[in-house]
């Protein structure tokens, strides 16, 4: 019943067309039609392997058998709302708030990274009293429209209506294409600095900002790392605004940088609210927020927030199975050996192929960027979506980013080997050979 | 391993004080301790049984087998973003789709109820490039920021800022208490001509509605019948201004209301746009949006709606299970034949006990609202607490709603059977003969 396999891929995409909405893409020019997952491979209906080097959901994993368990067997006995006490839903709370450093305790649980940034924006207001918000260009905080309008990426993109009055962008912290580049010793106070200024240009318009929102490293912008210093310096001007300071770990979080076990860590930072989404659940459909007291005492005004499932005793199972596997099987700290010893490899293929423009990352969460010129940093667009496609035919699955998509995005399940990123290194330094001629044209 | 009973109710809640949201509020004066759920029953710690009346969610009853081993199957197998082509995706929305009339084809697929009301007012929104909408008083939508502006419910209830100005409230087509009432012949269309006077206002200050949302009955509002008739002539209306009309199944999709699957067929209307949750996944985060391929067709303006979790092959799994158990065991007609008796108990009900003000409902979405007195109508908002109460020390639960928090809720699992609509009425009699006394006061 219900089984894979009894569709060809035809037929899906046939009822796909009629029966699914119009505005959701699907990878690769011929799609996948993807059956079975395990650890860090993907497996298509004829049985072929792909090494999966995109999903930063099924963080420990596709299927981990730990995290499965804990959902079957909760579901089994009790998946009911927040209303009535249950040990799970305070274990995780407790669990989680002892991941983060500082006052930062009290939890929310919702069902996504959009609703996690929602309830954020809905904090940050109520505890402020105010509207404003500043952000970083390139963000993406989420499809609702309250975080469409505090995501440059939506609202500066195909059918975007543009920035609203009370939302500001600073400009993206990067040291490779941006105004201040890697070498110059005051990057960080100088992007920060940027982030002053909106906050200056906010209140020259009357208004008073609730919120600085910024991933602790930059997504769908390409995979930037920020400035070491930048958000120290940022939320000092945020802070001295009167600003709340959101850190987006939604793509990020859980160990996936190596060094810590969150990504604003790195900036050494304490963030007022921090959003949680993709990976913390595996696939299971979880987000939180995690703020102090103070700011949910002040954000209390007395409207309830009441989420459905979140938070419900299935969802926190499975949370929990997540952070007992990256505890258990070490994935922080693997994450950081894999990761360096893949970046190692793939600045390595810079110095072999002059399309590879730049390489950075931490941990598991890398960017290639490419260009077709080193002086003017032309975007190498069209051979960056080549090199996709390619590396599918080869069995490794990647994708592109950034403003102009011309960055490699690499973010696998934190079980992926040394072995597995010399795979890919040694692909993408053949396809790169390939391609490179026509990057000349 | 994080088994349930290893904290006590005591110990759960003073973690729950420290680590989870202020904003979440817990059932009952003294917290309900639940481990346990199977079919239409509850069990907390020490293993005491509870008849559920009240969890449309777990719609299929708790726990249900099939839906846990559809899940189990699923999550063993594959859990991944719908970037690549699946059986399950399809194959739920061809099934979705065949369970509505007219051109409700094009389906899309979310984490919740709330993110499916966000993508129905942004399809709205686009469809028609336009902002306006007209609720109803009393109505919830969700818990976005957006979905708050064109909540009554909550932004006229605590903490809220009131009604936007792009959002006008026509009044609650309440036959109990409302402006016109049960027996006037003209009821339907003197409510709907309260919409067309919105739409009238909208204009009057220079702006065009995208939409009118509406549940097909209402729930926080109290449990209300819309009058026969209602939809079809507010649609009328509506359409005639160009705007698109959403009907909100949120709390009561998915064949509750016994005659037909969905309570908007109820009111013999076709809507443009459909939204679905809570029972959708018996407890599983999902929630869709169903509409006709011209709304999705208008409201492609290229920007593209991605939903990480939403309509993953877990996700699609568990959803087909609720259909196929909702097929196979009958569930509608079960619901309409078990509603059906229990209402004409509650009747009863109302004629040995005056502080029964009005019972109402359809299939197994039943209110009960109570009054102290026949004439003024003034709401029993106390004594509704204290029923709430005294069923659950008799092992039965239940819950209030409505403005005056003074309407009974009925809405339980849909395996919900006559004796236990037995059991509820007469529970119910004992108790409102015991706190009748009160009411006089």
């Amino acid at each position: 019943m219900h089984a894979d396999g009894e569709m060809n891929p035809e037929e899906i995409l046939r009822l796909r067309e009629r029966y699914v909405g119009p505005s959701l893409s699907i990878s690769y020019r011929e799609p996948l039609d993807i059956v079975r997952g395990e650890g860090q491979y993907l497996f298509d209906e004829e049985g072929r392997a792909y090494l999966d080097c995109v999903n930063n959901v099924c963080h420990v994993g596709h299927c981990h058998p730990r995290v499965v368990e804990a959902a079957a067997r909760q579901m089994a006995l009790l998946n009911t709302n927040t209303r009535y006490l249950h040990g799970h839903l305070v274990e995780y709370a407790r669990r989680l708030a002892g991941t983060m450093p500082g006052d930062l305790e009290v939890c929310f649980f919702v069902c996504s990274g959009s609703e996690a940034n929602e309830l954020a924006l809905r904090l940050a207001r109520s505890a402020t009293g105010r509207r404003g918000v500043i952000v970083v260009e390139g963000a993406y905080h989420g499809n609702t429209s309250g975080l469409i309008e505090i995501s440059p990426y939506k609202f500066d993109g195909p059918g975007g209506e543009g920035r609203p009055a009370h939302v500001r962008v600073a400009p993206m912290p990067d040291g490779y294409r941006g105004t201040y580049r890697y070498g110059d010793p005051g990057i960080a106070a100088r992007y920060a600095a940027a982030v002053a200024d909106e906050i200056a240009g906010t209140r020259a318009e009357g208004r008073e900002i609730a919120a600085f929102f910024c991933e602790s490293m930059l997504g769908c912008a390409g995979q930037i790392v920020l400035p070491d210093g930048y958000l120290d310096e940022a939320y000092g001007h945020v802070r001295e605004a009167g600003g709340v300071c959101v850190a987006d770990e939604v793509q990020v979080g859980f160990g996936r940088v190596g060094s810590r076990f969150w990504a604003f860590e790195t900036q050494g930072v304490v963030p007022d609210i921090v959003t949680l989404g993709k990976p913390i659940g595996n696939g299971h459909p979880i987000g939180a927020v995690v703020t102090t007291r103070r700011v949910a005492e002040a954000a209390h005004t007395g409207m309830e927030y009441f989420n459905t499932f979140g938070g419900n005793p299935v969802s926190s199972a499975v949370a929990l199975a997540v952070l007992d596997v990256i505890e258990e099987e070490g994935l922080q700290a693997h994450s950081a050996s894999v990761g360096a010893h893949l970046k190692t490899n793939l600045e390595s293929l810079a110095e072999r192929h002059p399309i590879v423009g730049d390489v950075r990352g931490l941990g598991l969460f890398l960017g290639i960027e490419l260009v077709r010129e080193a002086e003017s940093l032309t975007p190498a667009t069209r051979e960056a979506a080549e090199v996709v496609e390619r590396m599918k035919d080869r069995g490794v699955l990647l994708s592109t980013d950034g403003p102009f998509e011309n960055v490699i995005k690499i973010k696998p399940p934190l079980v992926f080997s040394r072995e597995n990123a010399d795979q890919l290194a040694a692909g993408l330094d053949e396809v790169l050979g390939e391609i490179e001629p026509r990057a000349k044209m």
